[in-house]
């Protein structure tokens, strides 16, 4: 696997574009996406599991039940939630309006929001763009570039992925180059207005509906779904990924060695948007990354370490680059999982260093400047080892700390 | 039941005392704390639930397994958990130590900690200083005040309570007075290294045991359960009554009227500290109170209200005087408990007014310089109805906003 350029462009046949609408007030911004494949895809989606869902979310799930989609069309600005009857309608409307500018079926066209929750829906601003927006549409850097413009709040960062993979080669290599790209927007943290994280993802493989969403689904497993959101699960929440065989690559059917190749390249890509995520957390100076091992089994070290990369007294010892371990034996306490606090180690490691202050679940003396220098880096390790032998007793989740700014964002996200 | 003064001295035949020992470095505070009954007094406790406990938690809950206690001893400065075998032994010698004093059974006193975790516990301070201890008990104001400052860390205020009620008077009145007192600390949203929180409750009522544990486990259900902590449960959490029957009212032994009047007057003790701790949260501005109608039952409605009170993006609204709603239900949409978002109509109130926001999961058109004006006191109530009329849907959380004082506070805790 090596990583390219080009984004959701990068595998062939796909267009992506994005314009200003008037969904946002300042038209300095985009705020209206277009994601586009030449051909119909094989498609699969994971979606929030809020019970309040936006009606964007409950549109895509009735299209998706498909397994096919041709293009996403994304806003932000508003979230098109608790919006009501007029909220539902006009998410089925900015499908159609998609629809109707490639002579497709609504029913291919995915639908994501993100933004304030509880406003109506500017629908009229979408009906007057959409010809501009198809117009923007381009295989290109400008693009993906002004799509993933058109779907970030608070993002302070972009955040793409592109990656090349050769399939049916067999063991001697020399296979079919295969492309997956990638865009997201959200704050590891929280997102604005609920956490909404929305990513969407391309690929030129040709793969069965079933493999896809196996794929998708453990990709988002062992990346987004270990991202601190602090428990504020988003309204809006999507994962969509369009594959359209474009490659020409032979389709994959079965769990082959094929199919391993991609799966671990679809996971790796989730994982580096995941990380940019964390990375990005609203008011977040650190990446925080969380490693469990000797666990009983990975669910037990994921819900450790989730506890550990979530809990706000761990965030704000993370800004404060103060090795206060305690806090992370309690918040593995709380967490629920089994694990013998008597044999827990814990240590703290970035590119300044490595340093052991827990053994045993007991102090380990150690110097405290040490410590902060290492927790004074921009990307710091919180390691677990909670003592078990198990093979796969071990997981990774991605957080940040929780600073001043992380307040301010959300003490007048509105105003 | 009227509100008197006295905290934990308030009933008859209990003493408190408190002075610095050397756990905190400055002998400016306090950090030695004893609690000291006349009588052997019927007894029952809550401690935290966190698989990681402090060597203090283990010990009291040996000794409250007889049902049986004396006194109460603990300290600031030092949470004396992860420990170990040395933290055990150190535990241990503390009720030894007051024992000792008074004559009276180890096992019949309760040991308490708070402060850092994970450095070794400074045994020798206490050896050193119980006869100073013991000398410093007093049935007056200064003995409560003096115990109270000791064990107060990050404690702004200073939580107390007492009351006093008629016991076995019939319907005609003119029974018995008994009284409860308390007294606690802890931050409503977190304390600092593990939101510890310790309540200590005397009554001078005749109870038995039983009931005694009942009414105590209905009050914290009731009041410290709801008080949110932001899932950062406490190694170190206890709750602990004695009951001394010094009032000379009949036993309590059924659940009679008395019973009733009691356990609602342990209630009312309970809920004002919890009320207290919440208002004092760290880097806290406003004291938010959410309550939960309509919902399906009283636990259904528990869920939604701790749900609210816990999001971060709730508590930063908050603090923000923004009326940002959506948020709202979002915390419910994820807090696993059923409802009916399109049924659900969300109020803010307080002092300045009451402004309804959201009806049937809908916006509603409203000022928002009302609602900020509304919102910009320093107690304000969310009021959530999710519109089925359960007779028993109801429940009351307690929590408060998130500040930049906040991270302030836990960022550099041990500094």
């Amino acid at each position: 696997m090596k990583e390219i350029s080009g984004g959701v462009c990068a595998p062939r046949g796909f267009k992506a574009g994005g314009i200003w609408c008037g969904i946002k007030a300042a038209s300095t911004k985009r705020d209206l996406a277009l994601i586009y494949s030449e051909k119909n895809c094989t498609a699969a989606a994971m979606f929030t599991t809020n019970r309040v869902k936006a009606a964007s979310v409950i549109v895509s799930q009735e299209h998706i039940a498909r397994g096919k989609l041709h293009a996403i069309i994304a806003n932000s600005g508003n979230a098109n939630a608790c919006t009501g009857a007029a909220g539902l309608a006009s998410a089925r409307r900015m499908a159609e309006l998609a629809a109707d500018e490639f002579a497709i079926s609504p029913r291919d066209v995915a639908v994501a929001s993100t933004g304030v929750i509880g406003v109506p829906f500017p629908i009229a601003a979408v009906e007057n763009s959409i010809g501009a927006l198809a117009n923007s549409l381009r295989g290109d850097e400008a693009g993906h570039a002004a799509a993933l413009d058109a779907i970030m709040t608070t993002d302070t960062r972009k955040k793409e992925v592109s990656v090349e993979i050769e399939l049916g080669g067999g063991a001697t290599g020399g296979g079919v180059p295969v492309r997956i790209g990638g865009m997201a927007k959200g704050s590891g943290m929280i997102c604005p207005n609920m956490a909404t994280m929305l990513c969407f993802l391309t690929t030129d493989a040709a793969i069965s509906r079933e493999l896809l969403e196996a794929s998708l689904r453990r990709a988002t497993e062992r990346s987004f779904n270990r991202l601190i959101v602090d428990g504020d699960t988003s309204t809006n929440d999507a994962v969509i990924i369009l594959a359209n065989g474009a490659a020409g690559a032979p389709l994959i059917e079965s769990e082959s060695a094929e199919y391993a190749v991609f799966a671990d390249a679809l996971e790796a890509c989730c994982v580096k948007l995941a990380r940019a995520m964390a990375r990005d957390g609203e008011g977040a100076t650190k990446l925080v990354t969380v490693t469990v091992s000797g666990a009983g089994d990975e669910k037990t070290a994921e819900k450790l370490a989730k506890s550990i990369a979530a809990s706000n007294l761990v965030k704000a010892a993370c800004f404060g680059a103060d090795a206060n371990w305690g806090r992370i034996l309690c918040a593995m306490g709380y967490s629920g999982a089994e694990f013998d606090p008597g044999q827990t180690g814990v240590r703290f490691k970035s590119a300044a260093g490595e340093i052991a202050v827990c053994s045993g679940g007991q102090p380990l003396s150690f110097s405290e400047e040490d410590a902060k220098r290492i927790l004074l880096e921009e990307e710091i390790e919180i390691l677990v080892d909670t003592g078990s032998a198990a093979e796969n007793g071990s997981a990774t989740a991605w957080g940040c700390d929780l600073s001043y700014d992380y307040v301010k964002i959300n003490g007048d996200y509105r105003s």
